[in-house]
């Protein structure tokens, strides 16, 4: 690039509304990774996006200097297809836990770095975390050899791992520049572009539990990843998906684990079953493991029914050192002091159970944290949960409140109360998929036929499931 | 105000184009100035501010929490009226030197707080520092009382004054924020009135060596600084001036004391004068020394014809410290090793003489700098300046480069060739007062009449000037 590069100038640039070169943006993400930018540049220049934008060429060339911040998993060894699945973050959001496994079941190779819950989003490492002895910090090393023995590795962002995005993604977090589609992409796809991976699904979530509010701001969002995942030559599909209600009937740490095991047993709420099967159909399409969608709801219903799935789960949470016998026997999991039903004295049916205010309970509960610094509490949270369009008789429960003390029980209980409305009329159960984005994009099927992973010895799969509560 | 505040909330805010309250803005600048925001979300916030602008009511808030950050020169001890004028910045721009003098001289106070040249621009401090021992970092006691006993101070901005505005300003430079309307508002009326004056006046410039590159922009900022004098009831008045080609015939420290010391003393360039008079002639009218303008410019004629002015300067220098030698027999002044004429072989008439190449020329030959922290050579720069319509005989010289090695010669001397254009035509001298801008404000006159702060001994009066070159 001509003459040199100084942070005021290229933030003046993006300031007076110009699409940044690819020089200047790489200049920026390294300024971010080796601290050669100052925060308050950085923080600047994030504020500069927000407010101008950036152009689908600067999105794409801002992913990938995300990406190449740091290392990219080595996965090259590995011939199954490589295929992930990101959620933008809702309430009750549990399928990672057993969709991953049910996709590795399937053949897949699937390299999983998630997240960990902030505000009113829960996040998979800390439900992973609620199984005693669980390890999500991995070495990018050990990620990738259990990727290749095992089909399926779950684990946290290393340093090692998009280092600009953790940085700026910090920054973001404190200056009011986290709701920016250019950031939002650059964000989720550097993190799991670096993950070496061949495709990706992305669950964007739009409703009262969700980041983003409307339908059309979650569209936006996914058509924005889609196009920088073709531009990237990886083939990214979104599947928009509504997030009023909490999916499923669990909001908490170790409750959600529970009723993923479950799941992996054979049973599940009907939203969770949806939107399980349709992201599940898609990380077999777009892996190529299943030529169309029949064979591929096929093959995920075969990973459950033939303990295929159950198997791998607990194969990787063996391999990340998490007490088999918790996962095994869920009574064993973090179980809270107080277990109390929220009873509904009139009943009725649900019109509606407001994620936003269920989340704001569970997080009052300690499930979840307002700081990124906050421990949680594994037990706490909320179970059988009623959904919107159910009938609830006289005098029975609308949901069960696991707390840890009688303060954050009865917060909970106010703000749940108002959460969960009944009517008398019926209402019919609202609609969960939206739309399923994607771009014609070049898939590597000159991989196929390839050899899949082996699942982990047919011994450990279909133990019994107890139930918890 | 109902509820806390976050910095990220107040941020996003501003991000979406809302008007803070007194309360916020409030929030904002204590964490300027205690560190309570993090200088990330200073630079967030800044840059919002830039992209957002702010409303005339925003910006008086901002003004007065900068104002209010620190503490206000107690001047009210003071009988006579307090007067001050700022320029937003120039080329040769040595006015205040002479001015300050002459218009206390008169009989009001000036209790004048500068800056320090960055970039193209000079500052009053440095041309100061150039008479040896001038002490600057005057405690804001020391300032007041001088105030008092001499009605003449001339000081840098303390840790005491507007500290919010040395944070922020900071963080400016840094992050491309500086050509910001409210913020440039904020930050000089901020600091002007924590000099605790009754009245100012501001000498806007636009042009090419000029922060605001054009007429309208200059009119728009000093609009927005004489209406927030007006919301905070202090009488300001705006002169917007061309900055084209330097101010003067000197650019450089040392050498324009010495031009103003020659002012002092009865002569200078038509240009120096005509700015001096009329900056001059509306301090007179808004202290209230003077009724009317005729009475203003004889006054300000008059301290110079008596010796009052120069006295009144020798005074200050003397109580702060600076060697009454090297003004009186200016030849003592720090002097460059080479001074060497830029010869122009086929002459003509000069067609223009570029503010801001001109500037760089002087920057690099060591008179100015271009980041904050560091130093100036007080020796060098450029003199004997030929003015736009002047005719320059064949073979005579354009100007005087002064120099402390052949290098900063040498490319000092390409870049004067670039600066200064000869024509075959005659041109007129270009208008250098726009207008006048400003709007009715109660003045106090209530003050008036005043005891006039009794110029310094006689004594010391009309030393005989002796040339320099």
């Amino acid at each position: 690039m001509p003459g040199a590069l100084f942070p005021s100038s290229v933030i003046a640039r993006k300031r007076d509304g110009f699409a940044l070169t690819r020089g200047e943006i790489a200049f920026f993400v390294k300024g971010a990774t080796d601290g050669s930018w100052a925060d308050y540049q950085l923080s600047a220049m994030l504020m500069a996006i927000y407010l101008r934008g950036m152009t689908p060429a600067e999105t794409t060339e801002l992913t990938s200097a995300v990406v190449n911040s740091g290392r990219v998993a080595d996965l090259s060894g590995i011939r199954a297809p490589k295929v992930d699945k990101h959620s933008t973050g809702g309430v009750g959001d549990k399928i990672s836990l057993h969709l991953a496994p049910m996709v590795a079941a399937c053949g897949a190779c699937v390299p999983m770095v998630s997240g960990r819950g902030l505000g009113h989003t829960g996040g998979t490492l800390d439900k992973l975390e609620s199984i005693p002895g669980f390890r999500v910090n991995l070495s990018l090393a050990e990620f990738a050899a259990q990727a290749a023995s095992l089909g399926l590795a779950m684990m946290g962002q290393t340093r090692e791992l998009a280092p600009a995005d953790r940085k700026l993604y910090a920054l973001r977090d404190m200056t009011a520049t986290i709701d920016c589609d250019p950031l939002i992409c650059a964000s989720i796809m550097g993190k799991k572009l670096a993950e070496g991976i061949d495709a990706l699904v992305l669950d964007v979530k739009f409703g009262r539990g969700a980041f983003m509010p409307t339908k059309a701001r979650a569209r936006q969002l996914a058509e924005a990843m889609v196009g920088i995942g073709r531009s990237m030559r990886k083939p990214v599909r979104a599947v928009l998906t509504a997030m009023d209600q909490p999916l499923g009937r669990t909001v908490g740490n170790a409750l959600e684990v529970v009723e993923s095991i479950e799941f992996l047993h054979g049973s599940g709420p009907a939203d969770v079953e949806e939107v399980t099967f349709v992201l599940g159909e898609q990380m077999l399409l777009l892996s190529g493991v299943a030529a169309d969608a029949g064979e591929a709801r096929r093959r995920l219903r075969d990973s459950i029914a033939s303990g295929a799935a159950w198997a791998k789960f607990r194969a990787a949470v063996a391999a990340q050192g998490g007490d088999v016998a918790a996962i095994d026997d869920p009574s064993r999991l973090p179980r809270a002091r107080l277990q109390v039903p929220l009873v509904h004295a009139r009943g009725g049916c649900v019109r509606s159970a407001d994620a936003l205010e269920i989340a704001q309970a569970s997080l009052r509960l300690g499930a979840g944290r307002a700081r990124a610094d906050e421990p949680v509490d594994p037990a706490v949270g909320i179970s059988h949960l009623v959904k919107v369009g159910e009938w609830v008789p006289p005098g029975s429960s609308l949901c069960t409140i696991h707390a840890s003390d009688e303060d954050s029980l009865a917060d909970a209980r106010r703000t749940l109360e108002e959460a969960i409305k009944l009517g008398d009329e019926p209402i019919a159960a609202p609609r969960l998929i939206e739309e399923i984005i994607w771009r014609r994009c070049p898939v590597r099927r000159a991989r196929l036929p390839f050899a899949p992973i082996p699942a982990s010895p047919p011994a450990a799969a279909r133990r019994p499931r107890k139930a918890r509560d």
